[in-house]
């Protein structure tokens, strides 16, 4: 009978955290039985944000999350110096945790002479020192090819799935926002086995008269799950629930992974009829954020879920697996 | 009174073909009042591709057109190593124009472990020394941000949607033949100020049954107008046809940018009950494939659209100009 | 007699401005007989940045005048985005125009485990598409050593020098507030023939007690200048005139080319007993700052500097002649 | 006494076939002792390339074995598919494995305004993902210069002349079909202590006249061994066959590492009076040419070469030491 | 209780030398304990440069020892030159040990049209392959940001503060021999807790008249120890050294980590009325310039702390932690 | 009637010279009809190189020639430096010309462990700034493809040819020194319609005994002309021709492009028997060593041959065409 052979591949297992989301980065080092690597990371009164390790990473196998959520530049920022004080410091391999990805909607140049940020933003990442790149439920999942380093997506559709199929809703539909979000809705009314329809949206050519909602399939007298990838200024959620429940929908639901809940967001949710708001945490939801939502907001951690992806990252054990179904 | 200044970008302009689609690249070279550039290109027994230049590019603005339609690697190389040759040639700029992009549509991971080509071809491309890339109705807009050099991308929906505006089918509803497809049915419709409907493919998760479609949206008693970016094997557009007819359409019509007609396409459509297919030349469409298809297909010409932006490109003129409305 | 050959190396000269200093750039245009080029600047509601041209950049020589002056991130990015604007829009030629080059002081690893941001952002800034660098007084020399594509680094120890050298301050001495300023402050003492001291800062090895002041030289009975590259949070400066006062000093000017005047400067400033500070804008100075200081504050204008740099970058003009002396 | 320390530098060694030679790849691990690995490598009907690995490589030390071969294009891109698929599934390293490099003979400008295609190919290769690159018996050893990643370029000389020392063919003298393969005939004729002769093939400048065959050497009542790199249309090959027989030699053999064989090679080397040819396994011999040649060709197999070099590249052990004499 | 896990980063360690500085590699060699590795350097009558390894480096974790002093361009060749060598042979992990780093002083353009060649090469050694550089003492510390690729700088001011410390002189003060040493004679006089005194030099800007030296500080009285990074023609020194003594020193010593000693070094030092020099073996000094100098040099050697850090950066061990104090 | 279009691609032309053979430079810049750029090239004391331009290059369309003959590494080093000055200056566009290839013989692994030292020269050139490459007769064809960025590879085997047209000598026959020269030499013999011979060098595989030299073809009687790229120490030529004269040849000439003459060449030459060398100026030909070779030696010069490429790169005029036949 033969051994198993184990190949240790990198150095120890570090886990650092910016600052934009330090809660997340707790649990996910609690997952895995760390502490969290320990840094200072701060801006000094002009502005400039600033790194400085407190432990020494030398051949290590380290991880930083930080999503680049609000406020997007300050978070990207760190994340790059901290990357390049990590890289400079002799790391052994870099893992970038973005498990929201900022600028992800500037992902094609849908009018002219504007800029395709999402992909600047993948250079940066790439060029300020990181091997390896693992986020949450981009905007498009083209988006991944923005990058030559490797990349792991992972996606929150099971947890937001696995909640409504245990909350078992009556005569539900699925419903798309808009038509750009007709896919990720698809994928989930497939995972809950329920009917789709979809919300379009469309504004006279010539520029002439207002925006016009058309439902796509039928919602009378059904509760409806809205399903979008994320939830910002929330016009187009809110929107879609008043619309929803004037075309005879019962109640209406939606779910999202990420929170970003800009603007007005909160005082049009609260106004908006809307049933509940299913989402993760990839982005922070502030407290205050969540106290103003009270009952009609739940989060679910995305904690457990980056943990193990990062546990098996760093034993180089396949992370496909946990999806394939 | 100030004369107006003259920039010389740079030097003359050469546009050059390969061998996937010369009929094109001669409407072009008519349209700017040229002659093709000479070069000699061929395949050696051993299948090796050669490009030989028969007239000098030092300092010239070269375009190479070549749609990487099928046979899509023998293509896709033939350009890389013209490229090669332009540039070791000194070449002042070259432009690869590629009409058909091949591969677009593997531009995501949708599956654990699978390449993600069209980036992939994107740096290709870029390696081999294109300074610019010109491009038709890419399969999803973001494949722009997988190219860092400057990209411009073309819709040939203008061409198709005057056609139909022309024609002006009366009752007519423009349909999405999946999910993927919606956002452009989405764009058609609008411009021809028309209703939309999705067809739904879906497949149950756990694998067992067959794929079931779901119409959302209403074409009873109308005429449908198909709208999808390329037509391959036609699977797609074939059962989608027959399920419009089925859901009480009184006839389909369909319209694509790219006409690729693969595999069983040409048999499929014939008994497909589809009324009228419209296309364009980005990818050649030989001449037994048009006479076996005869009055159901038509095929619009993007050559002069080429031209007008290849001349303007060389000039310094605005693109995008041409497309503002 | 040969007629003298005009090269027109690139397309016509467009100088935009993002938002961090736009009278700055307005005088540049001005002195250039240009108007701005046109553009949308925003940020979303979720801090996103986004960056939309009103003109094509075709060909053109753009120039974008962005010091990263706070907030410092925000502009940077905004930079960033608008190169990728214009890179994407086919700009002939970008040049980045940083009259205060943010993260500056961040240029070496002066204790272990810290970031080299000084050059991250170098790379940063050409990974998003520059093809030349612009800038007023760095911090230290090398960091244009950081840029391996060409840059030009003005000075304004010229508009320091001359305005002090009109002032005719009698018995002046020039001071260096802490070491790393002696070289600068050396080339100003030369430039107005003036003796030279300098204040040494030294805090114990061992941490234990406080930082003390030394000063090196003689300012007894002389009016001091005190000459540095940047007035931040004016701690040093504050500091410095407080001491060289109590060293016998009659009266302290100083000067420096950028006014960051972050955190308490201003109320620092004005409790100091400094007699005057002449600084630059290349970063702006805000209204209610400029307000504050009164008279104890002149700024002088590097837009008539900057827009004749630009105009011969663009017409193939040597720079250096200007400099040479 | 120290115990040996076992270095791991990788993680666990898996091997890869394209569909260019199976059977060599089998041939491989059969000697490794290992499963090929388990991907499936096709085409679409668009002819689109295809690949999507049935098990997780996630940290492991991959080699891909694929020569490129005719269809060289195909062969090629499925090379670096493969690759990208790899690279995206997080390999540990990547070997290209390319027992026979196509576009070897593309290897210089020896004409105005032509590409330098084994350049390119380096390029494509690197691009791809390859970390090494491993082959056999290149055109031109400079080739190994077109790559900045490690290469190993095994040789098969030593096993076609252990097979002609074996056969210790009397009065035999070594042969160069042409002056381009004068140094690899000299080191085949030095390791079997042969004399050498070199056929000379020369057009007249003017273009008048056709191409005339010069013996530099003597063969006469000799037999004759013809060396070469590869027997591609066999064109060199049978003309120099007839004129050694002209000159007087009393049989030809000839030998060569690659076999590609295509055009009319079958026919004309079975007219052409050669006695024997020896060739290996890089290049898949297909079984109707190995039929149709019958005795007159003997592959020989570089399996074991190929899986001994590649114990020693995953184990960090010399490769050179296995051809040092 | 776990057991510490014991992570392998790389393959064997190897220290090579390079022909500058043979003696200082072996002393790093016996600090570790192993053998230098075996290559033949040497150049061939055309002057080429040329390495062979005479052991396979296959996976190892390489080291290569080599100062860039002079004959400067012969050793930085040499070095760029070998690591090819290594890289080809497929070594793990090449660091470039460079205890001295020539060109170090063109750093930056302090006059137009001049070229940073510390820069230059910066990317010479990257693209040659190393994957890491270690030095000691750079002339500027943002050299350290010339590089991507991780770096660490040693300093030897510890080496030259113990050793003054020990030698206890009274009444000594530090002097920066110009104002450009300012900041390192700072540090140095704050380890030993010392005064600092500054000399100026200045030549009227008018370019008449001589350059004149002035004493910023007191020496009167006094030992003055001079602290630079390295002493070149020694021009700077002997200089400061007669102005010193004329200022009332009485009696001057000197250090500096580097030693070129070039041009007329020996002589003027002689001369010069300097007591005692003190430097390290960072740069070789040639035993007929030691004899020469006979007592007023000493010199101390890096070889231990070479050595130790060498063992930590293999190691994967901190060396911050070295200079934590 | 249509004007002819006149491009300017570029800036006004310089041509600049480094140290390494100016007087060829100087015929190039006569034949241009324009004086040599101005700079300051040297060494100082410490052997460090310095460029200091004297005149400004913004935009300009800079040619630096210079062979990197013997000092080969100071040769090298002068022309990256000057590159790196111009490139900083803001040079239009750079050529390197180097009508003598330094290190062009390392140009493959020939043995394990050994550099490709011809390659690393190539992307040091390309690091260092140049846009374009400009040699003569490099070693092997390939080396042109471990460039990437353009470049001219022109021949002067046309002078040597023509020289040898005239002078007409009786019963020549063109001999290859080793087999190593056969493809050049055949080259020489077809244009000269000569018939050819190779000298093949062999050393038994086991090391034992002397290389032994056997001529494969006829010179008995005859003239011989050897012909080869280069010579360096002339061993080769020196051995070469003794064995000619043994063979029985009347009398023995030789020609290559690159005349190095290193080590103990000018004797060896002297002595060896030999009638006449015919070489170019591409490396320089020192006086002393004219000198002694005297009537033994005849220099052409390539200046015109360089200059009138320059001409035509410069003004985008085709290359190929002076050469095509």
């Amino acid at each position: 009978m033969t051994a198993r052979v184990e190949y240790k591949l990198y150095g120890e297992l570090v886990v650092f955290s910016g600052t934009a989301n330090r809660p997340l980065a707790e649990e996910v080092a609690a997952y895995l039985g760390l502490p969290l690597g320990e840094a200072d990371v701060f801006q000094f009164p002009n502005t400039n944000t600033f790194v400085r390790l407190r432990q020494s990473v030398r051949g290590k196998d380290v991880f930083v999350i930080q999503p680049t959520a609000s406020p997007t530049n300050d978070n990207l920022m760190e994340l790059l110096i901290f990357m390049d004080a990590l890289r400079r410091d002799s790391a052994g391999r870099i893992t970038a945790v973005v498990p929201y990805y900022g600028y992800g909607r500037t992902d094609k140049k849908d009018q002219p002479r504007v800029p395709i940020t999402a992909r600047l933003v993948a250079d940066l990442i790439t060029v300020a020192g990181a091997d390896r790149f693992l986020t949450v439920d981009l905007h498009a999942g083209q988006i991944q090819g923005f990058f030559t380093i490797p990349t792991d997506e992972l996606t929150a559709l099971h947890l937001l799935g696995d909640y409504f199929a245990e909350k078992a809703i009556p005569d539900a539909v699925v419903v798309a926002p808009d038509v750009g979000a007709t896919r990720r809705a698809r994928d989930f009314a497939r995972r809950l086995n329920l009917p789709l329809a979809v919300i379009e949206k469309r504004r006279p050519l010539d520029g002439s008269g207002a925006e016009i909602l058309t439902l796509i399939g039928d919602v009378e007298g059904k509760n409806a799950i809205v399903v979008d990838d994320e939830v910002d200024t929330a016009a187009t959620l809110t929107r879609g629930t008043r619309f929803l429940l004037q075309e005879g929908a019962r109640e209406v639901y939606a779910c999202a992974t990420h929170a970003i809940l800009s603007g007005t967001a909160i005082e049009d949710l609260q106004s908006s009829g809307l049933k509940q708001l299913v989402v993760t945490n990839t982005a922070p939801v502030a407290p205050p954020k969540r106290r103003a939502l009270g009952s009609l907001l739940t989060v679910l951690s995305v904690g457990k879920l980056l943990g193990e992806v990062i546990r098996r990252i760093h034993g180089g054990i396949s992370v496909g697996e946990m999806f394939d179904e």
